[in-house]
């Protein structure tokens, strides 16, 4: 069977999209869907029901995290998993996270309408608590079923009324059985916005996804003396802003130097005692920086810890975290590459500069990801958008990858 | 009678300050007493004992001035007043404030010991919230006797736990009449600590204060675009932390070549969303800039205005306040740099930079200022000190000026 004869219905996966825009909308016309909220349940559970209606097994493991599944004619051979969260920050979109989840749904959708008989089962994921914005950290979920997150230690996180990521679990009535956890399938594809401006800015219509950045992140803290405004002549000042100002200055030259793909940014700044009559006695701020080369990153790392010795006044900088790049299966890239060409979309080989449930995923399961782009590259933001057309561009690589792996793997 | 026989006693002089010290005491010997609080009534009731234990008259005014005078033989003559004020910040210094008063009593009682007879009435004020630390603004009551502050504006303001000045005055036992304000004085002396590093940096004993100086205070705000740290290309962001840095290059710049005497400070500093994940897409700042010259102030706020028009991002600047130069009156002024210069004290004319009761009473009778030194400059801060030597310096100066004055005036 040509895979020209499946088409992505549009307007059907648009309508899905709408539904669960529904569950948490805001007053913009954003979502707050906090994970194991009671808008989470409210979208799982329409998951729940879409993917039984069309006769899908649906499980959830001890952590949430939802596996809808088609089992087909070979229902032993290990499945391909689409998938994503449902979940999003306080104030979010309508897009991220939920398109990854809802393509599936729609790619499973013409696979039964058109009747093709797939050699191994495909299935859905939700992942239960990607975004962190109730329970840190982010991809919590994931990440333990990677290994890279210790579940005694998770299901002790707090949100900020004080309830438990496990206890919000158990009331949810998603927590499952731990052997339903994802430990062996052929592939996973998440298909997201970009939440980046680079797709648009080149008016391209699919990313494909190499890896997951590597980063690190560094907190830097200089300490001056807290004077008098008015009395202390310039000449006499110990002004941590100011410090803080020339180490910016530093910091911004020689790292606007190293690669044109860099990423950095100083998004946490705090000055004490922050009163305008005082003069300031510290600052204290992070930054962090990105790039798929993990020699980029230490020379990052370099230049942000030297800047304690030309800091005017004592300096320390300490290492919050840092993550390696992971590279996608380039198997599953490449086919990602062949069906984005065969549909014959405009594309790029790029980067992704956030980090997403597949980083996590592909630790144990051959994994890639397709972007699509964001407007602004705006995420996490009440005005999110992307086109209903660049959803269904997605939603057709993701087809179409879906219908060749399963064939190939 | 020389005044060469009229001698401070330094260790009287220590003991009172000693004991005002007890008062509000903290438990790093700095001194909490927040206006019409508890320790400052204490402090207030003790000043009362210790002034009428003199035989002088006290009398507290409606907003809780308190006037001791000792009226002499010539009680009809406009009294000359000595004085500063009780009241702490939170956490403040032994000597802020309360020096000016203790000194005065200390005066006051060498007049009575040596049986020294003056031409006409000497007397000593407390101001009530000079600091504003527990009432906004600073100087409430010395500014509502001078005209500048409207009292019923004053008397509706409120402590953090929601009590208005007003009714802490009348809960305070010093509320007084109205008609016992300040209105006819020969003149106003304020001994007070440097607050500054400049008499230590040049170890010199005493300040003559000439002028409280001029200032303006803006806020500066710029607005970016918040966007996801991890996805954002450099050359696609619009960062106002960046925008901000870059701002605060041209206005440090700038502001150092105006004048050497120039102090200027970014002390209020926010960025928004203030996440290490995203670019902040807001900062504000607060810059004020004083000098006695008020042509200095405003080519400070041209500086501060053009910079709306090269910051790289939208910006605005706003003037949140601005005061006039003060000039205290040359005949008392003159009269300090005699008396210092006759005790054989090494000195200097200087500004204050830092705001004083004197700078309104200046407004309504002929007022100075004598300043002493502050160990590297620290005020408002429990460290705050300034030795019991450099104490008695000032109030041999406050003495000698007080009984040439009321000579000459």
């Amino acid at each position: 069977m040509k895979t020209g004869n499946l088409r992505i219905n549009r307007d059907r996966l648009m309508n899905t999209l709408r539904d669960f825009a529904k569950i948490g909308e805001t007053k913009n016309k954003g979502v707050t869907r906090l994970a194991l909220s009671k808008e989470d349940i409210q979208a799982r559970t329409y998951f729940k029901d879409q993917c039984e209606a069309l006769g899908l097994t649906v499980q959830w493991d001890d952590l949430g995290n939802m596996y809808a599944l088609l089992s087909g004619k070979n229902p032993d051979q290990p499945p391909i998993y689409m998938g994503s969260h449902l979940d999003t920050v306080k104030k979010g979109g309508r897009f991220d996270g939920v398109l990854g989840v809802a393509a599936g749904l729609e790619v499973i959708r013409v696979i039964l309408d058109q009747g093709v008989e797939l050699n191994r089962p495909v299935g859905i994921i939700n992942f239960t608590n990607e975004e962190g914005a109730r329970f840190e950290p982010s991809m919590m979920a994931s990440g333990i079923v990677a290994g890279k997150f210790d579940v005694s230690t998770m299901t002790k996180k707090i949100d900020q009324s004080g309830v438990t990521f496990g206890d919000a679990l158990e009331l949810s009535g998603f927590k499952g059985s731990r052997a339903h956890r994802l430990n062996q399938a052929a592939a996973f594809l998440e298909l997201h916005i970009e939440q980046g401006p680079i797709l648009e800015q080149l008016q391209l219509d699919i990313g494909v996804v190499e890896c997951v950045v590597g980063m690190c992140c560094y907190e830097i803290e200089i300490t001056g003396q807290s004077n008098h405004a008015g009395t202390t002549p310039q000449s006499l000042r110990k002004d941590a802003l100011t410090a803080a100002n020339y180490c910016m200055n530093i910091l911004h030259d020689r790292l606007a130097q190293l690669d044109s793909d860099l990423v950095y940014t100083i998004g946490r700044f705090s000055v004490s005692p922050n009163i305008h009559t005082v003069i300031p006695n510290k600052v204290v701020f992070s930054i962090e920086a990105r790039h798929k080369d993990e020699a980029v990153v230490k020379q990052v790392e370099t230049i942000l810890t030297d800047i304690t010795n030309e800091s005017p006044l004592p300096s320390k900088a300490t290492k919050l975290w840092g993550r390696h790049t992971v590279w996608f299966d380039e198997e599953i890239v490449e086919q990602v590459e062949e069906s984005t060409k065969a549909l014959h979309y405009s594309y790029k080989r790029m980067v992704s500069g956030a980090g997403h449930d597949a980083q996590f995923i592909a630790g144990i399961i051959p994994t890639a990801m397709i972007f699509v782009p964001s407007a602004d590259g705006i995420s996490h933001a009440e005005n999110e958008y992307t086109s209903w057309e660049a959803c269904a561009n997605g939603a057709s690589v993701l087809l179409e990858t879906i219908y060749k792996l399963t064939n190939k793997l």
